[in-house]
């Protein structure tokens, strides 16, 4: 393993936020900001949509992944990388690793959805099946990358990753600013915390003072909770939710230490609530938003974040969606 | 009724569509041009899509509309303007008419889809039902333009609205240019013409010998078979699609006076390659497609048009389709 692993675990700062956007430049999907009069009308405010189901590989998790691969010494990087991830993360990984010509071994549980499973190896990458219930993968994966001597990338608590997301905020800045326009409120979709925690960064320095919100699906409310208590408190055990990319069992080291201090506060939102979202950005959007990518979006259809009269940015973080989980949003949300 | 009735038929040259892209601008999204690594290893080649579903109205008619209606002097433009649409462009007419300040009738058959009715009365134009049956909508549309004063609004045989649909051939050829690309085709869905008509046009001037191609619906594949005869043919009598957007019965007198002559020939896709190619869409590119809105792409997944080793780019025109519909393309595409 190398220094992905045992670099200390030190917030990044814009400077590093910058220097990821030189990276992805050219890479990544430089992804707009959309909005739909209807919608807007809805919530009778305006809602300005971030859509990164429109980045490599279907989610934004491709900006962490590459930025982090990117920095892998050239004779590291010919060792190849591992990660473990069932979904966006290991599409994201398995992209940025081709596009850098390393080699990328998944670790998956052995029972992924065949889609997630040939998506990835679309890639390039190798998929290593562990066994969910008898088996940790992350020991799998720091196994093979011990023996392969290859590169662990972290989903979230990483600095490279959250420079890597943080790249958003700074085209989030950009893009308002181009319309003239300051914001109320950007809100975020928060599993780990890597995506807000980048994001929330490059927006303090270059929208000081506009408040970031976490959005967070029911009893995977970590994020908002620990928020309130100042301490990283759990999911609750037990809890289920359709948004199968933000289901962290509670905020990481790192990106709780940047969210405990930029982060105005969070929002939970149900399963239908996030249902609804997705059948919305579908009717006015045009956009196919995974569950996880809805939750924010979700946070402000349904009031809470109040958008009356406001300005939001809200976070669509991704798209990669069954089509049955998908219509059955559509057709009962 | 006033001038946009009367104006003779004479094509648009690069300067309308040049002085058109000047007009929207601001107004209409730019959009911009996206592909999928997985897509381009379906089909062997690249695949650059221009995603029109993320317009004003979530299909390219605003920008034609908004063309038009802005250059309806402002006596005239109090007036009002008129339309005939079940579709695309009653949406358009009816954005751009709400953006311009000018009211907007809007002649609507009496079972048109709540919807579609819904959405088009939500930009603030009124609603004229008329029998499908026992009335020409034409005839109901020129008559209110009459009694009112107001101006109608052409859905594609109109030089003002085919060099505002032209404006999309602008964008590509500056997005390839940009990419340091040359493609190899254009591929656009063809209707009246009109989207096709502007596109060529600009294509010509901005890259000059890039041949484009017309996708049509089988049964209404009139405009592929009067490029083959010389001559304006109509669709297949009693021909079923559910492209519903692409539905006309002929080819338009002055679209067809250009898409003679700067069309390399058109493809025929069926309504399963056309399911199929929405589905595509989602799984790959993450947006909406309508069926209308798909044909250039199911003619280039179908094979029709060989993109093997080559770069083609495709126009998906819209993204306005019902849940049902397009859940069962999802599923059985």
């Amino acid at each position: 393993m190398n220094s992905l692993q045992t670099v200390e675990l030190v917030p990044p700062g814009i400077a590093d936020i910058e220097s990821a956007a030189e990276r992805i430049a050219g890479h990544a999907v430089r992804t707009p900001l959309i909005e739909s009069p209807a919608l807007n009308r809805l919530v009778g405010g305006r809602v300005l949509v971030k859509p990164e189901m429109l980045q490599v590989t279907g989610s934004f998790k491709f900006r962490g992944a590459y930025n982090c691969i990117s920095r892998i010494a050239p004779e590291r990087l010919k060792a190849g990388v591992v990660a473990f991830s069932s979904g966006n993360h290991a599409q994201g990984v398995a992209a940025a690793a081709g596009m850098l010509g390393a080699p990328a071994t998944i670790v998956m549980p052995s029972d992924a959805p065949a889609i997630k499973v040939e998506s990835t190896r679309a890639w390039g990458a190798e998929i290593v099946p562990y066994d969910r219930l008898r088996e940790d993968r992350e020991a799998v994966a720091r196994a093979i990358a011990q023996k392969k001597g290859a590169s662990l990338v972290p989903p979230f608590d990483h600095p490279h990753v959250i420079a890597g997301q943080g790249t958003i905020g700074l085209e989030i800045a950009a893009d308002v600013e181009a319309l003239g326009l300051r914001p109320d409120a950007v809100v975020v979709p928060c599993g780990g915390g890597g995506l807000i925690a980048g994001a929330s960064l490059a927006l303090k320095h270059a929208l000081p003072g506009v408040p970031v919100h976490a959005a967070e699906p029911a009893g995977f409310d970590d994020t908002t909770r620990s928020l309130k208590a100042g301490h990283r408190e759990q999911s609750v055990p037990g809890a289920k939710s359709f948004c199968d990319a933000l289901l962290a069992p509670m905020p990481g080291e790192l990106t709780f230490s940047i969210n405990r201090r930029t982060l105005a506060g969070g929002h939970v939102v149900t399963d239908h609530e996030v249902a609804r979202a997705m059948a919305a950005a579908f009717a006015h959007l045009k956009v196919v938003v995974e569950p996880g990518g809805a939750v924010a979006l979700a946070a402000v259809l349904a009031g809470k974040l109040d958008a009356r009269g406001r300005s939001v940015v809200v976070v669509c973080s991704g798209g990669n969606v069954d089509p049955g989980v998908y219509c059955r949003a559509l057709q009962g949300g």
